[in-house]
């Protein structure tokens, strides 16, 4: 078998490996397939390439345009994923590692694409909350907008996924509109790189967006600066060893951490054997332990289940356990692949040792245990192994020792706030998990412990069919914890767009909040519509478009037509003394619907043209009543527009209602669907 | 004159400084006033008094009643706001300037409490962003909740705002439900102190809630741990030597950071002299650098204007410094105070010295300059300084030396490109401004300086009336900024209120999500309402209780009398052909409007009762659309609750429209006004 040359994309140009290069072994085999690394690798050109070339062209897209690149990207590592699965399987994946891995990566840059599509404008600003008013008349106002780091993302991943750890951070930092360097662990690097390969060969991205370290990153980190970002995922060590880079906490660096963690399930005091809660946990512990051989920093190490349960439960779980087939990952019939090195199995060795220290172990012997399709001597294998300890409360080190592999331990609790207590003994975790039919549990256990945990995935018989697993971060929650988790967050859909973003806020008139978020606000000048705005296309209306309407008298024979035909004869709109009675009304008054309605007759043409449909209505707000007799006028503005499909676009229109007297009686914004 | 003895409020009791004390000198006369500081203080214990007793304390009120307890904090330091006046003098600052700090520092927590009564539930968990579809059918949902550290917020504030400084840190911890242990720069403790005696003794706070350390912190950082925060405002020096702390980084305890930065304004290149905006401007540089003898974070240190008006400027600017008087900060007619120290004052002159290798000073002589009342040899006074670099792009030190007091340097630009580039050289700032009257060149500063900056300001004709100054950050908005400002965020509303919560991605059931959010959603059991919602008081609604209605027929004679009735004849609604053209329509359809309306004929009951009002609607949605012969049922149910007055609280519902096959035809949220 050849020895692959892994390469370096830097500055737009391929690097093979060089003086300083390292080998990389199969996990299966323990022969050398790969080599990477070079030292002649020019960081500075690479932050350069990105900084001027990269980041300019991405900031020029929108971030619809972002997003339709992310899809196209996705769909052509879709395409094309069978050469990223023959990789893996030698970083000791099989199938269902890959699935999780791979297609896990290219699902979630479809979902931030499509995240970026529905919730971010197609424009440069993305706009965070709304209009603050910060004087008496609203001539001053606030609003908080975010825009592109003019810098670049260094993303620095952990070996276990090499395929979903570079693509979950990526994605984001590309819709954000920043350039990324990616730096895969070494040894399973070449999936990485395969996946690199794909992306840059499809064309589908601008010069200078994406760049590929294998091997060393050098001494990248001392240049970065206050629009750069490094997002790292991996161990605690190597964490605090980047984080403390002087030049990084002098220039406030974003350093985002994703660290292991002790991650805990809770099995609910109401979850006894026999129910669909007891089964469905013993499942979900038992994945955990073995996908991807436990290496994943969300797997359950800590297995919190009461006390006069814990018996029950460590017989299913070696009895599950029992049947996992551990082998050759290509073999279909492997349940539980290798781990990715020789060097990470003697550290999980090592980690088992001193768990033991403190827990008994009750299922899986390291050193009897049986593997096929494959040399158990020269591949990285291990069983799974359970431990259990006795007395949860002053064990210290099942509480921070955590061995990342197949590597699990049972904690007995007395009730449920010792559960939480235990759970909480992590310091900070990815991810806590609870199984429970019981929703009082279920408040207990995110009331106590959200404040330890980024996630807590809650599961039961209802949910059980589509639930994702205890493990999976989904690109639409946040992904991250406090602590010992390293205090960072990802994803989250546009939520981990913002680490790649800066939030100012901006504060000036109306007519200067208009122009930088592209959004109408209230108060800024009125564009006199040329014509009738229900005649305009998409294309043609611009922001601030206004119509005025004549007013319209409501009668009261109006109130009780309406009042009478719809049904809703509420007190307020035909009994005088009794509306009078009412807080809110000085008598009979109109109906918030009927106003509503007469507004909409203000406004609609009857006529075909382009404005198709009514789709919604969003913060309708009345602010005074309507009696008898009242004239209200209705004003539409257009506020803000966004392409949907190539034939029509929605048009958000500000609409307010006034009476005789100029005061509002009515806000809202309304929804419509307008051919381009 | 006495010596005054500024005590520490450690773990309930109050230390007089002790071993280690340090001594406090007026900055008007040099004399030494007070002393602070005990090396006895117990950290320890101070940590265990606010995590078991403070913290436990606020997290079993909601967020509602915290609010209420900073109203009423405020309401009662506003009415004792005499007392920080009086001390507040010796610090250099005039009554001005005091309005600044200490009314400033009320109003922030007058603000927030009026926020979290706003837009905080009544209850213990905060919900971030919307219900996430995990699974197919919606049997599996994710939900972002924030929930209180459980730990404790460790504030070290700056000597410039003895109270606002405070108080803008406070109130969000606060409100979040987590205790505070709050250490004043020591230069300006004692009016810390007494607004910390005013809060303590006015019995509105939980025991633990609130400790305070006059002098050193002692080792007590090396103490935190994952539930705890670091809120700094300060020097980069000192932030850079507190993050730097090898336990806080391994724990990753959170550090929040604002320093001191170079912030920028920028002249509209349309803001030429006779223009309102011209006159602003220099009102605008002016201010900001004699308020509080420019010892502001957020102070202008970068006049940014067109080189061909730099000499214009210049002279306005002259002018108009020059009839700053300077002197005893309590007489009336002193427009500058001294500086807090005679120690600041000399740093001040270093930094001038600095700029002065770069620039000239064309305004202020530090050695010949008028103190009016008082001895200008004995306290820390200084005249304002003016600058100017004629050569911006190769300086260095303008851009990166802060001297923190009333110092600032011109610089002149080319075109608008290159003040945006200007501004951004300082690698990160609080805050820039612009003044202008033209909304374009507003959107490209935002657009190309967004990213170096926690805020902008924009500043014209229209909103000088109501605006609050470049210098001011407002609770309402985020207060903080990249790079060499720290990379901290603090205040913005709820978003302040983030920094002391953690938060949590939840999966699970719709049940699951009801119970911890307290707050129904879709898929979630409904409870059969034991009589008709309508008649059911505030109190006795509960979450999830559903009506489900008859269904009503949609008939063409509705939709063409509607039609009739109110002036709505689009032709979706009247003309079959014209109709089936429409890409959303299948032929003629029923009016959005007129089922909103039957759907309130459906439900609403006749009689007075407990609902009292509709006042809103949102999110609502056409689905599908409704065709004659349709027949429409509504389900009610209700979602959330929020007390607004002690008479009547808000019911929100949410409301779906289906037809004669299940199909959804609308959705909305239906907010009604209920007595308790």
């Amino acid at each position: 078998m050849s020895v692959q040359q892994i390469h370096s994309f830097a500055a737009g140009q391929w690097l093979a490996p060089g003086a300083g290069a390292r080998q990389i072994a199969s996990a299966i085999t323990g022969e050398v397939i790969a080599t990477a690394g070079n030292d002649a690798l020019d960081v500075q050109a690479m932050l350069g390439f990105a900084r001027d070339t990269g980041g300019p062209a991405l900031r020029q897209m929108t971030f619809h345009q972002r997003a339709k690149m992310l899809k196209a990207l996705a769909t052509h590592l879709h395409q094309n994923r069978q050469a990223m699965y023959d990789l893996s399987f030698d970083t000791g994946a099989t199938q269902a590692d890959n699935l999780i891995d791979i297609d896990g990566g290219i699902g979630t840059m479809f979902v931030i694409a499509s995240k970026g599509r529905r919730e971010m404008p197609d424009g440069h600003v993305y706009l965070d909350g709304g209009v603050e008013q910060l004087g008496r008349t609203g001539q001053f106002l606030g609003q908080h907008i975010c825009t592109p780091l003019q810098g670049v993302a260094v993303h620095i991943n952990a070996f276990n996924f090499p395929v979903w750890g570079m693509l979950e951070k990526l994605a984001p930092t590309l819709l954000a509109g920043v350039p990324a360097i990616v730096k895969p662990a070494t040894a399973s690097c070449y999936v990485t790189e395969a996946c690199v390969r794909l992306m840059l060969e499809s064309g589908l991205l601008p010069e200078g967006a994406l760049q590929l370290v294998t091997g060393g990153l050098g001494d990248m980190l001392d240049h970065l600066g206050c629009q750069d970002v490094v997002s790292f995922t991996g161990s605690a060590d190597t964490a605090l060893k980047l984080r403390s880079n002087r030049l990084l906490m002098e220039r406030s660096v974003r350093f985002v951490a994703e660290q292991d963690s002790l991650n805990a399930s809770i099995l609910g005091p109401d979850s006894v054997p026999g129910t669909p809660e007891f089964d469905l946990f013993v499942k979900e512990v038992c994945r955990e332990m073995t996908a991807k051989a436990g290496q994943k920093c969300t797997a359950i190490r800590r297995v919190i289940a009461p006390a006069e349960r814990t018996g029950d439960l460590i017989e299913a779980l070696s009895a599950r356990l029992g049947k996992t087939v551990i082998g050759d990952p290509r073999n279909e019939a492997t349940r539980m692949g290798a781990l990715v090195s020789d060097a990470q199995r003697r550290d999980v060795l090592e980690k088992a040792a001193i768990l033991g220290q403190e827990a008994t172990r009750v299922f899986g012997d390291p050193d009897a245990f049986e593997v096929q399709g494959a040399d158990a001597e020269k591949g990285a294998f291990l069983p799974p192994m359970l431990f259990h300890c006795a007395d949860p409360d002053s064990a210290l080190r099942v509480h921070d020792t955590e061995a990342f592999g197949p590597v699990s331990t049972v904690l007995g609790y007395r009730d449920l706030d010792h559960a939480v207590a235990l759970a909480n003994r992590g310091e900070g975790s990815l991810v806590a998990s609870v199984i429970t039919h019981d929703p009082e549990v279920a408040r207990h256990v995110a009331i106590g412990s959200g404040a330890y945990h980024g996630r807590i995935y809650i599961n039961d018989r209802v949910s059980m069919k589509e639930s994702t697993g205890h493990g999976s971060p989904l690109p639409h929650m946040v992904h991250g914890g406090p602590g010992r988790a390293g205090g960072g967050e990802e994803l989250g859909g546009v939520r981990g767009v913002m680490h790649y973003m800066q939030r100012t806020a901006i504060q000036g008139s109306p007519d200067m909040l208009s122009a930088i978020g592209n959004r109408w606000v209230p108060g800024a000048t009125e564009i006199p519509a040329p014509a009738h705005p229900f005649t305009r296309r998409f294309g043609e209306l611009q922001i601030g478009e206004t119509l005025h309407t004549e007013p319209r008298e409501v009668t009261l024979e109006d109130i009780e037509h309406f009042a009478e035909f719809t049904g809703d004869t509420f007190y307020a709109h035909m009994d005088e003394e009794a509306a009078a009675r009412n807080p809110f009304f000085p008598g009979r008054v109109a109906h918030g619907y009927l106003l509503l309605s007469f507004a909409a007759g203000q406004f609609v043409m009857p006529d075909e043209g382009p404005v198709l449909a009514n789709t919604g209505l969003d913060g309708l707000r009345f602010m005074q009543p309507v009696v008898p007799g009242d004239r209200v006028k209705v004003r539409l503005t257009v506020k803000a527009k966004t392409g949907r499909t190539e034939e029509y676009g929605e048009v958000r229109w500000h609409v307010t209602l006034t009476n005789q007297d100029d005061a509002q009686v009515a806000e809202y914004e309304l929804l419509t669907m307008n051919a381009y």
